[in-house]
């Protein structure tokens, strides 16, 4: 399986095109960004470990019926994936308060919601990743009211069981961001990636709130430790996945 | 009736308690503010003007089975209200694109929206006034399912009266802001105003982008002849009072 050519370089992954059409090959790169591209790095070891993490929890997902579009990895930063139409939104699943939430509406981070939220963010760098209402999605023409009760469904069960993943691992699952996309039948399937980037992961044998930061926030708020941090998730989901 | 107590000191209007618990008095300045207060002014005569548009419109909703906050008006700049407790969102509807929805979505403004939009922003300077999902309205025990129900159709039949009236005026209503509150009888009715300040309202009879903005855009935007503007609303909506 070799790379044919460079289809898009984003902000922590490239991705490749391959001699089969339906599949793609995701390589997971060092950089490190955050407010949206504003703050610039790189966390030596990154590409490995969220491509290792997130191969684990894609796994643990399909096992358990959710469809991803994992394949297997090649090499340790190297992911073969389905090819899928990316449907423009992040959704993101929030079980404890953190982050834009807080700073939007006020509320403590920290806060345990009385649900999971499941919520839209337009994948729109120049937009600033703006919010989405229900009748905005609409209104944009981004997906149907079928396609979105699907990925509210496929959200609410992929958080219900990366909690009791974590759980398994002493890590509190806080907030995390999904991609979906249409796969070559036009089915709706999980898409790019679930790590320490893109989940909020606190570590529940620490107490202290700076010591148990396990994620990005590490990076996006100077906390230092982000390597160690990212490889103790590591560390903790392999050792899950063999229970 | 004669002020008691100055309850607040808003942006655009102060509030006094008068002799009856249940009636406020609400004085419309000729203060201007915009972005969140960042830009101040003052547009002469707008208090007069929006007084007596809020007044009209206001009598128009009543007669057209709305319940409002309105009472009368003891002089043009003066308006007794029934006193409620303000629900903290802005209820904004909107008929065609601008403003926020398009700098968040990048629709264009202009963009005939399919059907009216109802929006809820957190009433919040703090904060930014920030887009409330149903979600976070209920998360924030901001308003009940039933009371948003109640919310949501009021704002719609509203706007399909303003649009009817504001059609008779030869004017465009592009968007609007409300606010409700629980009257003593605990129930939801309008509040606060409706006025060039708070609505978005192009001319029928111009076709240039900026001659046909009759509302605070001119201030916002520096578009000049401001206080001409409001003052041909309110030529407009009173002759339309009388059709
Ligand atoms: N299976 C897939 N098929 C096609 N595109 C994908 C797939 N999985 C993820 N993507 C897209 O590939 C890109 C991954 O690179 P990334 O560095 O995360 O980009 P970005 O900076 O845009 O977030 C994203 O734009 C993502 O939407
Ligand atoms: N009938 C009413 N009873 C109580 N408060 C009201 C009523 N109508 C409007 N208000 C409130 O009075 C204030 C009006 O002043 P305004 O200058 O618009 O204030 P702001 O700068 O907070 O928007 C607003 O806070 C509004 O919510
Ligand atoms: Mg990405
Ligand atoms: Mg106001």
């Amino acid at each position: 399986m070799s790379k044919i050519a460079k289809l898009y370089e984003g902000k922590a992954k490239i991705l490749y095109s391959t001699e089969d059409p339906e599949i793609l090959l995701s390589v997971y790169k060092d950089d490190a960004t955050a407010f949206n591209a504003q703050k610039k790095g790189t966390i030596k070891g990154k590409g490995e470990i969220n491509c290792t993490v997130a191969s684990a929890l894609f796994q643990s997902l399909e096992t358990n019926g959710i469809a991803t579009h994992y394949i297997d990895c090649p090499t340790p930063n190297q992911m073969r994936v389905k090819a899928v139409k990316i449907i423009p939104v992040e959704v993101v699943v929030r079980n404890i308060a953190a982050g834009s939430l807080c700073r939007q509406t006020g509320l403590k981070e920290g806060t345990v919601l009385p649900c999971p939220l499941v919520e839209y963010y337009l994948k729109d760098d120049d937009l600033g990743d703006p919010l989405l209402t229900r009748d905005r999605l609409f209104l944009l023409d981004i997906v149907t009211e079928e396609q979105l009760s699907t990925i509210h469904k496929m959200a609410l069960k992929i958080n219900q069981h990366l909690q009791e993943f974590f759980n398994r691992c002493q890590i509190t699952l806080v907030d995390f961001k999904l991609e979906f996309g249409f796969d070559s039948q036009q089915k709706i399937i999980l898409a790019d990636e679930i790590s320490p980037d893109t989940c909020r992961l606190w570590d529940q044998t620490e107490t202290d709130p700076q010591a148990r930061v396990m994620d990005k926030d590490r990076f996006r708020k100077d906390l230092g430790q982000v390597e160690s941090a990212y490889s103790k998730v590591q560390e903790r989901v392999l050792a899950a996945l063999n229970i």
